[in-house]
């Protein structure tokens, strides 16, 4: 159990082999059995396994080829909407299309995926997380025919592994706990913190390919930059709105 | 492992029996292992044992037994400042203080959470997540001394169970998925789907104490309401941007 969590690898290239329904469907109970707002399980999952709408998809997310690959792409969405047509149904007025329950639905949906996640990995299978859900969220609402009250806010690809990558590195774990209180980091501190990633063979590929001087430098001007850092908050907050759920007023 | 899943309930009530340090760290270790974005790791978490802090705490999320009860309290943070700092100390300029990245981080903060979790449940340790964490989020940043670039996402009350309470009921899992697209529901879907819940000993319970005809109003009338939702979403909002991730320009 513990070894699943510590072993986790995201996985980018899957066999062809298709999952068994009765697989799939003891992760996605396993997904709707992590803890959730109020119960009141504001949040939806879409299964698509259709050639056509996965196209669709991987059009979306950026062209990333494990989008077309896996069997199964499992879309976690922040959804009021079947709340509020129950609460209507029985003459309750509900109020949950505001900027608090955008985000404590995305809590559901998240915590429902990595449930889900270790689901799929206790099978043998492995998932990947698509963070362009967020960045394309106006084109997965068109193509997945979210109505209003209904936002994507995270993806999983799903497939049997046909890769045994190593397992990524992580910051030592004092530099991410914190005891008591938050403690300020210091220079020397995160020099430290950042040394043996730093250093990593991987990272001398990646400056040789991109010629930069440093790994900051890769994040700030290629990965992430400014100019779409600032374009996709606004795109975000735009489909949120778009989506009703910004009624703060 | 998928009975760890599949058997999660939120514990509220927990034995003095403190929490081996050894035990403890394979949590944190298992919930830096889950997926994050770029990895970065920009999030932090905060792990509160001393009394006098809790205390605080206690009183900033509605002063619920369980937070005073629980031996530790891990408050999950989203956390750009030391990504920032490092950023800044080898010449690169970070733009990650936009609400992209608010939404990256709590992504990060929450799969994190939630790997904490079943690596808890999986040395038989009981947790409950605390949702008080967004709607106090300014009293927590004061109490727990976050700094520019860091705020609390969600918190883990963590301990021994003194309490074995029965498996929360679900929604069919039918009218959680979507199959393809997403599924508009008819109004007889949605009776089908909330009998069960509606007509349960629980709910009539609940109706009795509260004096109300149905379920569905004892969400909008009691537990979250309309002013409620305007207040702390206005708040969560307001904290979001004191903190410095809604520079979106």
């Amino acid at each position: 159990m513990i070894a699943t969590l510590l072993q986790h690898r995201s996985i980018r290239k899957y066999k062809q082999t298709p999952i068994e329904e009765r697989v799939l469907n003891v992760i996605l109970e396993s997904a709707v059995s992590a803890s959730n707002t109020g119960n009141m399980q504001v949040y939806s999952v879409i299964v698509t396994k259709e050639e056509k709408l996965k196209k669709q998809l991987w059009e979306a997310h950026f062209k990333q080829n494990m989008v077309l690959q896996a069997p199964v792409l499992l879309t976690f969405c922040a959804d009021i909407n079947r709340f509020h047509h129950w609460c209507k149904l029985r003459g309750a007025t509900p109020s949950y299309d505001n900027f608090l329950w955008f985000f404590n639905a995305s809590i559901d949906a998240l915590l429902a995926a990595q449930n889900a996640t270790i689901a799929a990995e206790a099978f043998g299978l492995g998932i990947c997380y698509l963070g362009t859900t967020t960045y394309m969220a106006d084109k997965i609402v068109e193509i997945l025919k979210l109505p209003q009250g209904v936002l994507p806010i995270t993806t999983l690809t799903l497939g049997y592994p046909d890769e045994t990558p190593e397992l990524t590195d992580r910051l030592p774990l004092e530099s991410v706990i914190h005891n008591e209180t938050y403690h300020q980091y210091s220079d020397q501190e995160i020099e430290k913190f950042y040394k043996e990633k730093e250093n990593s063979p991987q990272t001398a590929s990646l400056l040789q390919i991109n010629q930069l001087e440093n790994l900051a430098k890769i994040f700030t001007e290629k990965r992430y930059t400014l100019k779409d850092n600032l374009y996709f908050s606004k795109q975000f907050l735009k489909v949120i709105e778009n989506q009703g759920f910004m009624k703060n007023e």
